[in-house]
Formats: structure tokens, sequence, C-alpha cells
């Protein structure tokens, strides 16, 4: 689509390949967002990102992070996350601490049910993950992935005080 | 995280190559939304969702879609589509019409209204899209990324009558 009038300001409009590719990009991204999120409310009773909080805590010292932290890591904002780890408290899965040393800091603690639910789920969902997304690559196409995408996840967390991040609203 | 049991039944986990490459890629897919939606927002009052469904009108004929065809190519549900649909037509962008020849199918149609909404929030989207995306990939990465993406969602569609596919639910 082409509407602009002045040729010095003609934005570049994708080409053919790149709008296969941002389509292809696009259609993959929404698809396997469907099916990790079927596959784990069907087998754990939960959404996608929040076996991902319960991942972040599983792997942190003691089991416990900021939620600032949680917010920053699963590239979230904070009420989105106030509201998941409501739920997950709910379940029994997560409970939330004051920290000691700073009275506006609240921490989130995976509990021993919260880590058994986590550790039921695992085996399923990795498997999941292999059928719809590694198992199709080739090695190149894997690398190549990984390169581009850590590229673009870096693009978009710029170092500015001012920067518009999920977690920073 | 290693909860398996049974030998035979060991989980094949993620390499921490492969796990690198989820995360990398859950963090530019999460980021990349986000940041498309607040574009769009900012500049058109619409989400992200709202402005590929007036891109895919616009391109066909008489820019009108079946709905059932317009939650298909959009990998959404047809609730969230009608929901979408609503919406756009509240804002004068898009208007319904019955199907003549099939009284259950309903047209969205792109009304002049959202032709001219589409046509200048277009150039600030693909520069969006550009910088956040195209800009930062090597032509290997881009045809690699591509590759893998038309791959990956044509294994998520199943041909089978009793895939669970968004649009079919």
């Amino acid at each position: 689509m082409n509407t602009a009038s002045a040729p010095a300001e003609e934005p570049r409009w994708l080409t053919d390949e790149e709008q296969r590719t941002w389509r292809a990009y696009m259609h993959a991204a929404t698809l396997l967002e469907d099916h990790l999120d079927r596959q784990l409310q069907r087998d754990a009773g939960m959404p996608h990102v929040y076996y991902g909080l319960l991942v972040q805590l599983v792997e942190a010292p003691r089991r416990r992070l900021r939620m600032t932290e949680l917010a920053m890591n699963a590239k979230i904002t904070r009420s989105r996350l106030s509201h998941a780890i409501a739920r997950l408290e709910k379940n029994g899965w997560v409970r939330r601490e004051d920290c000691p040393s700073d009275k506006r800091g609240q921490f989130a603690v995976l509990t021993d049910q919260g880590h058994q639910m986590l550790s039921k789920a695992a085996p399923g969902h990795v498997s999941a993950v292999r059928q719809a997304f590694f198992d199709r690559l080739t090695p190149e196409q894997h690398q190549a992935l990984g390169d581009a995408m850590r590229v673009i996840a870096e693009g978009l967390q710029p170092k500015d005080a001012g920067a518009d991040l999920p977690w920073l609203r």
C-alpha cells in the first residue's frame, strides 16, 4: 500500500520477501503461543506465562525473586505480574514475602506444592516445545534463529532512563 | 530440572544451547508484540491484531473477506475476531454484511474511513517493524528465520479434521 505524497518522505515499504517473512513470523508466533497455552492449561491448569514465572523461581537461589526482577525477566508489566502472582498464590504454588531491607520490595517464593506442580508439568511441556519448535529446525536454522532473536530482544530493551519497557510502566 | 523416575521415560530436556534459544525467542516475541501494540495504540488507537485485520481486508478483492477466512488468516479464535470486528465497526472502519449465498456466513468489509485510517497508520507501522526487526537482521538471518518460521507455522496447522486450531474452536 503506497500512500505517501512527498517522495522525500516515502516510507520504505516491505519487499515481497520481507512481507513473507513477517507473516510467517506472525503466524508462527501466534500459533505457538496458542498451542503452548492450550497444552499447559490442559495439563497443568495454567497459561504459558504463569509456567514461565514458576520456572524462573525454581532456578533462583532459595527459589525466590524480587517482583521487579520477575517482571523484568518475563518482559511483562508489573500489573500483569501482580495479577499472575495473585492467581498462583491462590493455587498455593507461590507465596509472597516482604523484603526485610526494603519496605516497598516484595519477593515471590515458590512453595513445595508449586515445585511439585512444576515437576509434574515439565516433561509434557518440554516435549510440546520440542515437537512444535526444535524438532522442526535444522542446526543452521536453530543457530540463526537464536542469534536473530537475541539481537531483536536486545534492540527492544534500550538502556536509556526513559525507555518504554513493560516492567517500568 | 530432572524429575522423571523411570529411565525409559526420561524426557529429552532442553540443552543449554536450546534453552538460550528458547528464552531469546520468548523474550523477543514478547517484547516485539508489546512494542508494536504500543506503537499502534499511540499512533492509530488500535492494538496490533486489529491492524492486521484491516491489512487483510485492504488486500482482499472488493476489500471484503468472510469472517471465517479472516479468523483463519489471523490465526485467532472466532470469538476473538467477533470482538475485534465489533470494535472496528464501532470506530466506523469496518462494516459487516450478510452473505447472500450462505445464511450463516458473514463478510467483514473495510469502509472508506477504515481505508483512510490504515493509509495514515501504515508508514509509521512499517517503520516500527523495520527498526525493531528487519534492520537488525543479516540477509542470512532473514532467510533462515523466514524458513524456520514457515516450517513451525505449518507444523502447528495439521490438516486432520479434529485439529485444535484457534479458528475452528
